[in-house]
């Protein structure tokens, strides 16, 4: 039978991704619904090529710009509780959830609370209220977190068949994004358009920008902290350019079984949606002769302290990381409208988490709370 | 409960890792039985550090070397039927079978027909009865084979789990041996104790030379092909100089998984006693840091023929392997000799394959007929 998708983001990159992988599977999915930001154009595209008798929109205002014809037959929603409604709906059976930032998360909640499978590539979710979403799919019947970030999607691939005691730490790569190499000089001098030049990956400019100062790792360190259950000691980032092994998971008799693949996320997409089955697709792997090779190097920590705050942040816990996203939020639509530098970006979050209280065992109201004042706080700070 | 663990070829490179694998792990697992080939010394002095109370040497002349004092409140078998009958003692949970060559086979049979676990790493017995072995293997109660190789332990460990229909093809690594890289003139002089200084891995005379020559790896293809029931076109050898990936699992995803860890055979030997559990060792991980890279290039066929001589006999099937394997064994052992040059090794084999007769379906008989009568015919060219 087809599994019905509802899918959260599908203007975006992951979005667009997701329906090119369900057009590929034939009969197996049903796109039911889908639902973005600001683009109703688009969204409206989306939903007549693939199906989908149900759209939402974030933005109300946006919707005047469609046609009302091009409606026609549509059921449409607009607002933010909009978008939570498709992520609940009965017929759905999983909800993919590729919306960008703090918005994620009530979408996130909403599904788990519905019991659906939670494909989840809005890493925000997580990074926010981790503890709170982890408990939800343990708790309700058929709800499940299956991650399509490229690194969390290897290990759970990697780690989900193998005694969880015997399992040390993970391994996270990172290709290092466009600036690896380059000096605080260099660096104060980065301009947002450069910033959106990734080396391997091709994604949406809000997380190659994250890409570009290592944000997105420290992020991606959070998630693996819940996901996983893994204490931050046993959550390691190495840098790998050539973005072919995307996770390692190290075990306690020194095997360390890792996950490869090219760059392509219809791959972890597709995983998501199968799992706990294992699709064809006509995504070749990567050719090891060809390759030569993979090289590995450290983190520099110094000109990219994103990943460090992100550790501290994980370390501090309660709404900490909720205040680490708030901020590098704030402080990358800063950079992306020039009112700030690249090098600027991790001061911003660095004095918002200074500066931040902190909250223990944080109510999701809470959490929203927390999320509010890191925004004006960062936007508010003088530098 | 302590498991009871059978050593065959307890003096040598692997039955030394495995004796020092069981005392690490304490009670879990006890030595009650230990057999060598010919080291009469060495097999009674293991017996007494690991407390086995029987013990079988293959050679029965070379049991008058010891004072019959030393073999006190032992029970002492020898021929090649002593060591066949440990492999079947009732009291015996676990056969590690770490013999040497064709000889391995006769106690493979016997530890599968009494529906042991047969921790295997004398491949000669899937290369010379791999059909037959499986079989006995799934029809026996109790009956199975976990591999030792590291190769085909890494694969074991990536394939398992996954759903069978999604695998594409396996990828075995191969350090490439000492001679990488070395043309014909060079390869016409290499001497015996040259073949013996393997760059990665501490193993036994006879497999190392194999590595030397690539017919280790060809070994290899052809117990993958039984293990994990794969047509040879599934699977690919590739040169890895730092041997720190030992086996790759591609699926038809685009997904690749891999076995990581440092050259020591403890991992493996290890894993075969502890699976499905992973227990903890003193063994590190690989720093990737300070690895730097890890390099893939393709196998010289040309310079090192006996690997796709391997693909040739797998492919025509029958006793053709058994003939593979003999004849290998035959020229390693003349090189070992001085008595033919190492080039001359896969001329061996490519005349001694053109030569036999092809038998399908072979019964453990006729694989015993084509072993023999291929030692035979390599003994007797003349080249």
């Amino acid at each position: 039978m087809s599994k019905a998708v509802c899918i959260l983001g599908a203007t975006g990159s992951i979005g667009r991704n997701c329906l090119a992988v369900i057009a590929r599977l034939g009969s197996l999915f049903t796109v039911t619904a889908v639902a973005a930001r600001t683009n109703a154009e688009l969204l409206v595209e989306a939903a007549r090529s693939c199906g989908a008798s149900r759209i939402s929109l974030a933005d109300c205002a946006s919707l005047d710009k469609v046609a009302g014809d091009r409606l026609k037959g549509l059921e449409v929603g607009c607002g933010q509780e909009a978008i939570v409604e498709l992520a609940g709906l009965d017929e759905v059976d999983i909800v993919v959830n590729a919306l960008v930032g703090a918005a994620g998360l009530a979408p996130s909640v909403a599904a788990l609370k519905a019991g659906k499978r939670l494909a989840l590539a809005n890493k925000e979710s997580l990074v926010m209220a981790g503890a709170y979403l982890m408990r939800l799919a343990a708790e309700r019947e058929g709800a499940e977190i299956i991650p399509i970030d490229s690194e969390h999607s290897a290990l759970f691939q990697l780690i989900r068949s193998q005694p969880a005691k015997s399992l040390k730490k993970v391994i996270i790569t990172a290709s290092g994004g466009p600036f690896r190499g380059c000096g605080q000089e260099r660096l104060q001098k980065v301009t947002f358009s450069e910033s959106l030049n990734h080396p391997t990956w091709s994604m949406g400019p809000k997380i190659t920008v994250d890409s570009a100062t290592l944000a997105n790792k420290g992020l991606e360190v959070i998630e693996a902290h819940f996901l996983f259950g893994l204490g931050y000691e046993h959550i390691e980032v190495l840098v790998h350019p050539q973005s072919i092994v995307h996770g390692m998971a190290v075990f306690n008799d020194g095997s360390v079984l890792g996950h490869m693949g090219v760059p392509d996320m219809r791959i972890p997409i597709q995983y998501a949606l199968t799992y706990p089955e294992r699709l064809p697709n006509d995504i070749k792997a990567p050719d090891f002769n060809s390759l030569g090779k993979l090289t590995f190097e450290a983190v520099d920590e110094k000109n990219f302290p994103c990943l460090s705050l992100a550790y501290e942040a994980g370390r501090r816990g309660g709404a900490a990381t909720a205040v680490y996203n708030a901020a590098n939020e704030s402080a990358v639509e800063d950079f992306s409208k020039g009112r700030i530098g690249f090098t600027q970006i991790p001061v911003i979050i660095e004095r918002t988490l200074a500066a931040a209280p902190q909250v223990e065992n944080p109510s999701l109201g809470e959490i929203m709370e927390a999320d509010n004042w890191a925004r004006e706080f960062a936007k508010g700070l003088k530098i």
